[in-house]
């Protein structure tokens, strides 16, 4: 029993120090490990079947909008990356240079794409030249570089993996359909599959995308109050297109420049995951991204007929799930704590007895919930429980969001809300940056986003008291 | 009629000039395009869906055999890079280095992957302690880079697109067995879905790669004549766990060196498909890797129902194939060049006769054979005219290798046959290097490998007459 509780113990407690205990369940959920490469990781297999999952899940819904996959080098000549000015402002100070290629200096340096508009946009000036060759809807999976300076697994590294996808169309009308679009596929993702509910809304200049005209953003809240932007769609309007020279013959016969978008979602949603869902015992993942939904875990397996009847069950329910087995040679209450720490929905436990009984015992990961099943219904009720896991995780974390969702009307109280509340902090906006930088400077918060379809919560600035423009989410923000 | 003609004659003929055949070909099946960054290319959204097939069937096979995805760091710092002494030097020449992150020059220069020993060497290091941690059988997929000097699409670039398998375990043994396993996924993977016939064998010792102790191949014969390697599988021995101190205690409690292997598939079997199995048309895809394997073009497309009638019978195939309808305003000659040209299976035509007889005409892309079938047979039909196409191309294949296929007895022989007969030279060798060297330097064709279960078909090494160890097949290669 000492050992089996030193797992457990192990990891310290969220409401102790929630980033040590994050970092507690990166390591021993054995999502990631440290590498040689300051401010890199490796994923191990625990932590890339999620992102399989999230690929496979954000794919088909991407596909199923017309979107394309294709692949673009890793490597920006600088030349290019200058061509748009705020973009190159933007990402200039954060990139990874190639000076040599071999034994030999490369005549021009090449940054690792930090983001690739820049490549579509020399793409797509060779590519497009009639309306006949628009919309251009692609999209890469891949990995980008950005040099930070502190680092934290899945949250903020200096490689990590996203999609990006990249569209160009005929008319600012179809772009700004594509760019909402994309925002509301991230949106459901998120809330369908990671159970993670989201705030959709707008980004104020200050915070948008380099080079964007306008970036959108779902903004989700982790377990400890602070914000996380989980996804971003940007419309450039014809800026990249006009710094890059991407024009088509139109219908009309007349020379036309397109219109950009782009969007993207990262490996920090595993973070995300993590921060919404879990508890003390460590991860717990929602069923539908999973890439263990059930272990079934016999006991007393010494016993004759056990692990037989464990392994016919396995057999039986591998048909509809993705199910596993824990046949090892380690204590039951070892293996319940390590399916615990690894955030495995359902255990399903059966001994001499249960077997005996014609029966199992199902335990629920979020809930601790145990129900002694009958092995007959055990797809039924094993369906029944993963769904309700699923909707009950988004219910609770949607619960736990608005319960952490404050108005402040006036400057004092938006403080101290901000600095005594972890949560989101809504508050009116005069629409001018020096409020928005005086709340930075002076609390640590940022806006997260306008968001949309929501009333006003007043008539002034919660800042300058002068008359406000729009609701704006604030938050202390990964 | 002149314009559809110019999309066919746009294509050089292959007995003309093969190179630039191949060249023709991936661009007007629109698989490639050509970047600003010289030696990188953008795959384009046909050549990208081909290597979404390629990874789709190659990671179900993997995970068939037990083997978990992870990812690495894309950066190795020089260091690391060292550590191995075979492994550097035939690496060292061709990686390109990063040496600023953001504004700052780093303390030590890092290389951007040329493959991933080093990395997955260190990663083990800190994960196996002891024999419960065994095996590891990782794989990733990733892009790697190379500074090639001359490049080609597909078949040799800076960056590609590839998976790397790394594996460690308790035995040598156990290490041969996995790396002769991968092998065999790989030829079976080539056979059975790319439709390309290969020949098993292990790599002379000038030709293995740095750092193994063996490495295997399987080598595949194009319609020029040329050798490709591809794939290949490395036995490293525990040559790579003493470079880097990966060490475990085994159940008798003594500390042993973890035996490791390696094993790798690129992009460049887009090249391999196209070489194999493409004509003076244009690509021609087998029906499995095929992302569209039917598409369907209505005849007369604005007489009435043809339209309707083509989107009821897409709708129908859809169920059971990759079909895709062509019901743009291009004319139908048009149109069939174009699936000619993308190498799609099998296309369906029907006009409004044919609908008005409840019946399609079925054409095979790699025979031109027609076929008149009821509607109502259409599916057993189609599945009945892929199945024979695929089986017939890999039969064409293995007829084109074999007639390919010749012995040379002396060096006059064999230098003749290398010069004027494409393709492989099957010749006995006494295992000198020196041998090797000079039939590379005077022919320019290199030993592809030491065929697995051949019989020897003499006594005498064809280079110098000695007493010959084993039997190679040489080639002049990609």
């Amino acid at each position: 029993m000492a050992k089996e509780k030193k797992l457990v113990e192990a990891i310290t407690s969220m409401d102790v120090d929630f980033a040590q205990w994050y970092t507690d369940v990166v390591k021993k959920a054995e999502l990631v490990d440290y590498t040689s490469v300051k401010g890199c990781m490796v994923i191990k297999p625990a932590g890339y079947a999620i992102w399989e999952n999230i690929q496979k899940e954000l794919d088909r819904r991407f596909k199923e909008t017309g979107v394309e996959n294709v692949y673009l080098p890793m490597f920006i000549p600088e030349s290019l990356l200058q061509k748009e000015k705020d973009h190159v402002e933007g990402f200039a100070p954060e990139v990874a240079w190639v000076t040599h290629g071999g034994l030999e200096p490369l005549q021009e340096r090449l940054c690792v794409r930090p983001t690739s508009e820049t490549l579509f946009c020399d793409f797509y000036a060779n590519e497009v030249q009639s309306y006949r060759d628009l919309p251009k809807v692609y999209n890469q999976w891949c990995s980008v570089v950005r040099w930070e300076k502190t680092t934290r697994p899945f949250l903020r590294s200096r490689e990590f993996l996203w999609q990006e996808g990249h569209t160009a169309h005929a008319t600012g009308e179809e772009a700004e359909k594509r760019t909402i679009q994309m925002l509301n596929v991230y949106a459901d993702f998120c809330e369908e599959v990671l159970a993670i509910p989201v705030i959709k809304g707008q980004k104020t200049d200050k915070e948008k995308f380099a080079g964007a005209e306008a970036t959108y953003t779902i903004e989700s809240l982790m377990h400890d109050g602070k914000a996380l932007q989980s996804g971003t769609s940007h419309n450039f309007g014809d800026g990249f297109a006009k710094a890059f020279g991407i024009q088509f013959t139109d219908k009309d016969n007349t020379l036309k420049y397109v219109h950009q978008t782009s969007w993207g979602m990262t490996t920090r949603m595993i973070g995300a995951i993590i921060m919404v869902h879990g508890d003390d015992s460590g991860l717990v993942l929602p069923p539908r991204i999973a890439p263990t939904q059930v272990m079934v875990i016999p006991i007393a397996m010494h016993k004759e007929g056990v692990l037989e009847k464990a392994q016919e069950i396995r057999d039986r329910l591998a048909k509809d799930f993705r199910v596993k087995l824990d046949a090892t040679d380690k204590s039951p209450g070892w293996k319940f704590s390590e399916q615990e720490m690894k955030g495995i929905p359902v255990r399903i436990e059966m001994g001499p007895k249960d077997i005996e009984a014609g029966q199992a015992v199902m335990v629920r990961r979020d809930t601790r919930e145990k129900l002694v099943v009958s092995l007959e219904e055990l797809e039924e009720k094993l369906a029944q429980v993963l769904d309700a896991m699923q909707k009950d995780m988004l219910e609770r974390a949607r619960a736990h969001r608005d319960a952490h969702t404050y108005d402040a009307h006036t400057y004092e109280e938006f403080v101290d809300m901000i600095n005594n509340k972890p949560g989101f902090v809504r508050g009116m906006w005069c629409g001018d940056r020096a409020c928005e930088d005086k709340i930075k400077e002076e609390t640590g918060a940022t806006s997260r986003c306008r968001p949309f379809g929501q009333d006003r919560i007043g008539d002034t600035c919660v800042c300058c008291g002068r008359p406000a423009k729009s609701l704006i989410y604030w938050g202390k923000a990964y």
